[in-house]
């Protein structure tokens, strides 16, 4: 049986180009193994897809009776509503470990880096597998995007080293320039609002609770009208309506390197104090859901 | 602050050498690590640590507000009581994934192998650190443990050749002689019921149903005399009323390859069905408890 190579709901650029490159590798063991993904590539992900002509993965939201492989998380509100009933055969990722199980022994391959394509480039040289040059484009391209330019505090050494070997594999001479043109593409504001809050989004289960939050990493905040913010947190609202204890949406600046927070929550007043937002809701510093986001707000929602 | 690093309950071979092996491991790298155990070794475990001149792992068996790597698990059942208090850096492993989560990104190495240990061998490669030479030895003992002279079904070519490569370096040249003199040293049966039953006993949530399984691996089931086996099927309807759906005992003959099957169950029925134990209970060529016996019972209990 082909095995499904599954990246998380509302796929991101490491998501979809983990599910490429993961696939990949395991077709390159004898693993018969395909790319998929639970939904359409999102603006900066079609620019990565174009810039090095690879095809969007098959769009799949049921796996039950497949057998799977995750890429880029472990937690079962971010798979599909059947998951129980495949059979999961291994993930690659570099959340916090959630709470899939699986049935038979597997293979993990879990690392605190940066991005998923980073360990993903580190399997590849633990198998001695090549990268296709248009996949070390895109995950290239992927840890420039999850690390914001090296930027972010979830950047490590071996998120740097990856970037360049990938680089150099797909001849790419100027690095910083093919970023600023993905996180121009990435930028993209002409969506309805609820498309916007859900372009990055995951729900996570926090003390029984559940707390969605969504990430628009933008050149500038500039570029986000008083009008479109008064959109974005009137439909953050309808969000945390649909059955959330808190909906969040983080608009990370980053050039200026920090977030904006806007918020809809039971609990308003806690989820500010745990993220040590301003009195204009400004996280100075903040770039990360995974690392300065979602630690504080299960610790505090813990207590 | 030291990292503890954690076998399971009713620690093994694999379980305590595990964790004297990547605690010197996590040392090597620079992370501040020690070996823990939830108990004290039993009779193979004693002989493997005198045999190399190891110290048996400082017993710990409450983890709140510590860092911890777990080894050769992930299920929550064989975790300390407080596990949700402590901090999770990491997870070796070689068993399906369990209920475990972390609240922030850790390392997880977790390969479909037979031995835990054969995954540490290759971690020490993958870092360029020289295993030595006492814990190599131990390393190898674990391997023939847990793969039962490589007759195992969960037996690898990575096992195969993690022992081969571990033999080398603890300079032991008759790898078979050592398994039989550990195996003897385990097939001690001087203890009493309810301790031959927890010497190797996990308990398993299957479908909401708590299920315990223990496994006694002997050079023959000839050493079990029918009162021995009275006394453990009383002590089994003990353990089985201390809360449990089901309570089993595996007891392997190693020479012959297969196992008896005691058990005590409200649904008795269902258990030697899913296991194909024959009318004298006996289930030839079932070696493994992970690999023959726990997936079919969590078939049976999930439909």
């Amino acid at each position: 049986m082909t095995a499904l190579v599954l990246g998380h709901k509302n796929p991101d650029t490491d998501s979809i180009v983990s599910a490429i490159s993961a696939a990949n590798l395991y077709r390159e063991r004898g693993i018969d193994a395909v790319a998929a993904a639970q939904g359409a590539p999102a603006p900066e992900t079609a620019f990565v897809l174009k810039q090095f002509g690879l095809e969007a993965p098959e769009v799949v939201t049921s796996v039950a009776g497949k057998d799977v492989y995750l890429v880029d998380y472990s937690d079962l509100a971010q798979a599909p509503a059947d998951f129980s009933g495949c059979k999961l055969l291994g993930i690659v990722d570099h959340h916090k470990l959630g709470d899939v199980t699986s049935d038979c022994p597997l293979e993990c391959w879990i690392q605190p880096v940066g991005c998923c394509n980073t360990i993903l480039k580190l399997m590849y040289d633990y198998f001695g597998v090549k990268v296709p040059e248009k996949i070390a484009g895109a995950m290239l391209c992927a840890i420039l995007s999850d690390t914001v330019l090296f930027k972010s505090p979830t950047c490590t050494d071996a998120d740097r080293k990856a970037a360049a070997e990938l680089a150099e594999i797909a001849g790419v001479k100027d690095v910083e320039a093919l970023g600023m043109e993905m996180f121009k593409a990435k930028s993209n504001l002409n969506a309805s609002p609820r498309d916007l809050i859900f372009r990055d989004f995951k729900d996570f289960d926090m003390s029984g609770k559940k707390v969605g939050i969504g990430q628009l990493e933008l050149i500038s905040l500039a570029m986000v009208t008083p009008e479109l913010k008064a959109e974005l947190k009137a439909e953050l609202a309808r969000v945390k309506a649909e059955g959330r204890h808190t909906a969040i949406l983080v608009l990370t600046d980053i050039m200026k390197e920090g977030s904006e927070l806007l918020v809809v929550s039971d609990a308003e007043d806690t989820v500010r104090k745990a993220l040590n937002a301003d009195a204009n809701s400004w996280m100075a510093g903040v770039m990360s859901r995974k690392k300065q986001v979602v630690p504080p707000l299960q610790l505090a929602f813990k207590a």
